[in-house]
């Protein structure tokens, strides 16, 4: 059990992007649209805590890396069947920051769940996932290419 | 924005599990299997990261109440395709533990996506979702009976 | 230095009020009214960490004793030369949760100063201070009353 | 709700400074003067509470830079009608560092309080500002000069 | 790997203590004695290192159940060879506080090394050890007599 | 009490080891080793827990600067009559991992305890002592040699 030394690989700028969608009810999403949830504004928190649990990744993956991060973004768009999410993290480090979008996109999606689970208990969290990587010595990863492209 | 007064609720045994589908390459699931993972063992890994962000979770999902909890499990399991995880989390509280159960479950797939990213980046983490609670002024719910049975 | 022993007192219900002030200049107030700053929506923000600050207030006060809070609600409202703040914090402990509330309200100023700090560097936070307690054995205290009237 | 992007941003040495004044009573001031509070050395507590929260803010301010800090140094010095708290804190990376000190000057006041808060609930946190920052982009900035002098 | 239940058990008033030893040259001895250390107030630092550690425990220690603690002491003693801490847990909980006290003995300890190190990177942490716990279903254990007396 | 300035100094690749030693009845030895206690993975477990940590050492160690570390490894070792553990951490900062490095051997070793105390609750941890240092202007330290060796 390690955190894998990267003191050898070189500071340069990288970025990942991850995705997540939560599965609801369309009664559920209507609520959300309309501002009907009484814990809040769902779509606002949702985003806040994915930029909050980015900068948290190094406490719930035990082998990330901690490193600072130069940005995140968040974003939460309403799509077919629920809500999805999209999340941003840049970089200018010895290492990636896959885990930190992903982290980011489960945390929003995680606190959506939350708000409006006294509603929507069936919520599901379906296909969270990498979406594309850029920088370091193993390149350029996109979900569509499906392949390294150094 | 608030998180909701829960001091009238009673102080009673509450349970919530849920369960994480993690898909990978069939490669991927042998490696794990036998042991070959340079970061170390995976799957040991992934549970004490799960029972670690139950912990956690009020530091996650922002309007989740800190409360004591009694009790959590995470187990990780081979099954077609990639590997399932289910969360147990127990307390004698005021609120229940859905929110911890959940994010146990996410983290312990993250952790697993972690450590085998640099063979296998495509990855998916499918349907997080809820598969029971019980205890608690709202009942028993089971996504099998997918309704309240108080 | 202690955190001194609570063993002994009643769980009780316990409320806290906290109230702040954030002055900031007229063109300041107007860009967070019309939703022009950059990062995001300012209130929602602010209003969303002051909850979160609230859980973790035994973080950043040493003596303060880690518990279990019921409901925590923090409002943000224009007010003549800036933004007030007001914090409520509940429990059944067998503590007070004044610094909770202090701390919620201080957070969502300092959220408040960090998205408008490249256009007003000058904002003060004033009068960060704690405006009513009940509960426990030193029983009600208010600002207006000045004393405890248990 | 973004953590804007510094990534294009020089790492250059940053300097701020922020104060808070908190007003008490002229029987609380003798009383940790002369080293009477029950819960120990407040001035220590308060210095040691200001470093370790400065470590934090990126945990307390929502989209505030996770970074690494190359010194803090908090000050407490008596007052006419309180205590003056004083935080300096530098860094040598992409963006500021106005909001530890502000985070680190509130928490030592915030300390305080709680310490001295059951022989005097009604002090109040009054005047906390920044006072410098100097590095980055946007120059120096000082309260007195009132605005940046790049 | 699992958190096991405590569910069943009952809230009872439960001690733990944990001592610990930090061997140092007479000189580095003398240097805290005498307040030269240029970091600052060693004893004070450590004791509320330990307190703020106790409060930690769960997030050090990956099976330790998160609860609320009613009151942490630690103290740190001059000894002959170094420095003697002792610190001392209360909870009215489902579960003991072994780990909280010995949490805190070890960070007070560590504390110091770190204030004092670069005068003395030879100094040894010795002896981190249970002294007496009492409260809970295995009842009092205490170092000296080395076995549970219910 | 400060947190020093290190923002002059170089970052240059630095490397700490710390060892500590559990000891242990010979019963709990061969409980661990048949793989006996009921919590789980007693090792995989130290090992993890001491990653985790070593990130966590600026929550823990008030005046430690908080830095990205490069690498972690944490190693736990039969030995006679207990348990050796040895960290190793690397960093390309401003400042030395000494603190990390003790910190992730601690919190192995509490770790151990924890999962084996209800068999076992004698157990010492001894000799918790940096074996070694290298990089940055002291130059390197070993626990044999005894002294820096720039």
């Amino acid at each position: 059990m390690q955190m894998v030394d990267v003191g050898a690989k070189e500071r340069t700028a990288r970025v990942a992007v991850a995705s997540a969608f939560l599965r609801m009810l369309p009664a559920t999403q209507r609520a959300i649209r309309e501002g009907r949830i009484e814990k809040g504004d769902v779509l606002a928190a949702a985003r806040l805590a994915g930029v909050m649990a980015a900068k948290r990744t190094p406490d719930i993956v035990p082998l990330c890396h901690p490193i600072a991060l130069s940005g995140v973004q968040v974003e939460v768009m309403p799509a077919r069947g629920g809500l999805r999410i999209r999340a941003t993290v840049k970089t200018v480090e010895r290492t990636g920051v896959e885990m930190e979008a992903l982290t980011a996109a489960t945390a929003a999606a995680l606190t959506i769940y939350d708000m409006c689970k006294s509603r929507d208990r069936g919520m599901v969290l379906e296909a969270v996932q990498l979406e594309l990587k850029s920088g370091g010595r193993s390149g350029t990863w996109s979900r569509k290419a499906g392949s390294a492209r150094g």
